[in-house]
């Protein structure tokens, strides 16, 4: 939608809020009623993606305590729109003020100050990393509904700077064994070395993160523009330093061939079923019932204590050294944004499928 | 929106037609009133995207002639939807049959079906390959617009299965010598050799694509979820085969350090300008100014000669060859899908953006 | 949606044409698959709108024949956009030359001139009556399938200028029997001799119509901006002539006290009922299991031959008689279009009113 | 859009809370970057509808303070999301537990549980009037905007159940004179005699407002579907309690002639302008630069003392007084809300027109 700040078509989320202003939220419309949620369901996932957990992440101390406001009567959602905030607390404004006037290399500051021709240039505004915890207490609850419908969404960073899980190795249970969420503990171990010596250098390094849903019914995207990969892509690529995004094989496929590509249908007892998985779980866009698998690519944060060389809204040219309190790396502290985002999409067209076909309908409205 | 068939929120495109119905159309609504239009600054683009032009396109011969129904009066367009449409001329239904109740491996068969319960198995009904006329007939008016407004669209081939080009010979002149639309005639050679081979195995390749739009001014996107980057992926991840998106460097920014990722602001007279663009022409999700950079990943096509096994619809194990016109790979003839898909999204944006900023409107609204 | 061409969440039509250009059609996105459907379903509705089907109306004879350029296949819908057509055929270019540079008064084309610096003075281009076409096309799909529901809807004129239908003798099942389709042979009599009248004088008039649904399930409509009042007061207020709208007693309501208006609930077996239905079926703005009843007002047709005043586009002031084939009433065609139009809300917030319950989408999806 | 809580296209509302959750609030997407905005510019506003300023009003005391939560930097709008909220305080939630399995006549109470299978019965719960708390809220902005481009939005009462202005009194500066927001001084009076006999009778009453828009350029609004007639119509009946809509002279036009209805042009200067103004500012549904009025019809108060008969949600027949705080008459306290609605959809019609010519966009991007 216009203005940017609505992700969703019938599970619809709203975002607001900015990194040095009075606190950042989210209204939930669209979510059906009679589902059992409370704070701590919500909680949980904002715990994942909170700065300050590891060494590998920023300092910053936030306690990022969600509140729900509205639409909630006896611990049960009423369909009303579901509105969360987390108050700002961890942050003194005078952080930025040397910042000013710049325009810090791989950051928004001067698009925003194009596109608006006034910047909140405290901590990056709206175009912060705290934009992120609307998305994931929104996205929270859609992982909820999923869950009561037997679907799982489950990712896991698979690269970080040139270390890449070695995927005979991989075991999705080590995922949680490390802070860098990676399922494979040699390489976790690799990757924090490479992380240290990034931090030393004053430098920061990038990643790709995959994403896996199970339990997907068979029907799921609309056609044409509406393709669940559409979709998803959309969602993924607006988080914040995403730069990349493939389904199943992806760029690899463009390398491949048609004949190991296409992955052959057989019947297992009643059900139709795919040898392979090349296609990540969509075929013409719409999900085919086995898993769908995608990944994205995040560029190196951009804030580092290296020296370097830019302009400020002065036109003047000038050198900056971002200290402070920064990730060296945001993939693993992105894998919770790629869950709940995947999860927004995913309920949306669950949502959107029920009207796909006249007898269903007929059905459900026949008592 | 819902259904999928329309793409834009100001400028907006509606696709509607199957392979084998009676034609297939586009309503483009929000063109603004006053631009100049003949079917052929249409036709000039379905041309490029028409199958049987080249040996390695398919052999199936449709003119493609495009008609426009409304919205025009005395040349130049009024601001009221613009209908256009091509009729289909070119199919026997009798060629499909065979395939009747057959899920083709990599094709939108099966899904079709699980989500609509009835599906025109007549060469693909509604997930072929001649879905994308009307997009790339809507999308041309969107060149057009843009033309006017010194932006410039284009897009190639960078690589087909293996053969990739070289970026050191890459001269976009050369594009249009080559049916492959590669920019690099060694690569091109390459390419169709292999691709020879290919239909010879009666197997198919994938490739890449890349496309390059200048003359964007800085501030064009929304934040948040409407990143530019955002809408121009779910754009190109709507296009039939394509599997992966990247901004920029994009999966290789993954690799990389923040040192080297960001990119320089300098002076250049008034204008603040960038030393590199690895971040692709976007910071934040927002055009800096340089120019925009992406590439689109397609998987092999599908449609292969060599036996494949496979299921019917009755739950039975069959195999299937798929005979008949058929390109050994899509990319390019998705070439101009690209362009115009591209063009829609960086049109609406540039309309999107032109309220983005109080004293502008105050300034557009005082005469 | 921006533009003004696209109508619904689901079940979505978008219109295209203007009076004389190739055609005039309708794109309609979110059909459930699985509906039979003709051409000739489609026609009995253009049929009822058609001019010159009565001496009160129009003398263009226009054929207004239907063509299904794609979304069916075998007679069924597969789910794909039905695009639907009707060629121009009965109008003279030249007819409208005179009227070129003039603002007629009581029409759209000093409006039109100011928004788009262009206008198609072609008989009213895209603010033709003829736009309404489009409307009841894609509308009869949506009323094809609410009778598969069970659910009726019926419009009718209950004013035509200062003559009213009388309540204590309605009676629907004469309203086809007379060509302003009143249900009150009295009030039809009366009706057309002021039409008559109307005509001599040079003059036009206004009416009123009403339109009754049947069969609806309790529920419809979403809160706060989405009420099923707002949306299909959207829908009617969105024809052309309609300057006012009112839902139950409407404006006579604001006359009447809460003891009066207050509809009782009562019991009858297991259902909850109504004993009056002052609310016109809607509480909240959601559907409460009783009639939705709704009246449109329509202003007197502005093409009338009596001379009048005006100004042309150059500002110099002129006089204008409007001669031709006009109707001097609009609301005995437009019957059908209230009808169609309702239909489409009603369907749509059936499809997105499957999603409102946790349980109900855990049931769906549960084989 | 589905679920009913956003209101827009590119200036967009999306309101939340229930009448006894934690608090009430609306997220403002799509204002324009550099509009001077504070607490105190919407607490005037939201003073406005307060209940309790009146003996009219309702007796509950809330405060009704207003935070802005983000989006403002320094005074400034920065063209992010504008979260505001109220938190509640008056209430005690004592007060509704009788009322909790009733189905109120006239209230929503039936429709909600009917949809949803769960209901806040606490005083209404997101059906409640402070549902429109945020609506104010944001429109309140938009009002700004729009005094910033010399438009006015003025409404008042102009009937109160049988009591109606007296058009030849008419002095819009004596609206504020009276709590009933009626601008004649003797309607006023006896308005207010006619609402405490109301109310002695344990009873309520209905009513009509009108409003006026001064200052619109002609052209704003969109053909067909998004004419500014159906946009206003929606934002109106989308209110609690508005039972019908009209626009100009709306249901009288319908009685009314061709020859008398139609507003003739005439020249004024460079200016073309209207002799009357019966079309209400609209023709076409585009405004023509003459003053836009409509009005909206009030149902009575359904919270009233007098016994009524109802069911319960087990379907036992009850009797039910609905003591405590109501206002006998709503419209008074709805000005405020016209007004604000009515600025919503006027600011996004203004927005939404910047891109109809291609001229004018191709000087906005011109430097």
């Amino acid at each position: 939608m216009a203005a940017g700040s609505t992700f969703g078509k019938i599970f619809r989320i709203t975002t607001w809020g900015e990194s040095h202003g009075q606190g950042t939220g989210v209204v939930v419309d669209g979510c059906p009623a009679g589902l059992n949620l409370t704070e701590g369901d919500i909680q949980t996932f904002l715990d994942r993606r909170r700065p300050g957990v590891s060494g590998y992440s920023s300092g910053r101390k936030e306690e990022d305590k969600i509140k729900i406001l509205s639409g909630i009567f006896e611990g049960v959602t009423t369909g009303a729109p579901i509105s969360m905030m987390v108050e700002n607390t961890g942050h003194q404004s005078g952080d930025y003020s040397a910042l000013k006037d710049l325009y810090r290399p791989g950051h928004a500051d001067y698009t925003y100050e194009m596109k608006y021709g006034i910047r909140d240039f405290r901590g990056g505004g709206r175009a912060s990393g705290r934009e992120t915890l609307g998305r994931v207490a929104g996205g929270a609850i859609a992982v909820k509904v999923l869950e009561e419908m037997g679907i799982g969404i489950y990712a896991y960073t698979t690269s970080i700077g040139p270390v890449t899980v070695n995927r005979e190795h991989l075991s999705l249970e080590t995922r949680d064994q490390n802070p860098l969420y990676m399922p494979d503990p040699r390489a976790a171990e690799e990757a924090s070395a490479y992380l240290k010596e990034c931090r030393k250098r004053g430098d920061s390094a990038g990643g790709v993160a995959e994403c896996m849903i199970t339990g997907l019914p068979a029907g799921l995207g609309d056609p044409v523009f509406d393709k669940l990969s559409a979709s998803l892509g959309q969602a993924i690529l607006s988080i914040g330093g995403v730069k990349g995004f493939e389904i199943g094989d992806g760029f690899s496929a463009a390398r491949s061939a048609g004949s190991v590509n296409n992955d052959e249908f057989y019947r297992d007892g009643h059900q139709v079923k795919k040898k392979t998985n090349h296609a990540g779980g969509l075929l013409g866009g719409i999900s085919d019932g086995s898993e769908v698998i995608f990944r994205a690519a995040f560029k190196p944060v951009p804030s580092i204590a290296a020296v370097q060389r830019t302009v400020d809204s002065n036109g003047a040219e000038r050198e900056v050294s971002i200290s402070g309190r920064h990730d060296p790396v945001i993939v693993p502290r992105a894998v919770v944004v790629l869950e709940t985002m995947a999860a927004c999409v995913v309920l949306d067209s669950l949502l959107l499928n029920m009207s796909s076909r006249l007898d269903r309908i007929l059905d459900f409205y026949r008592d």
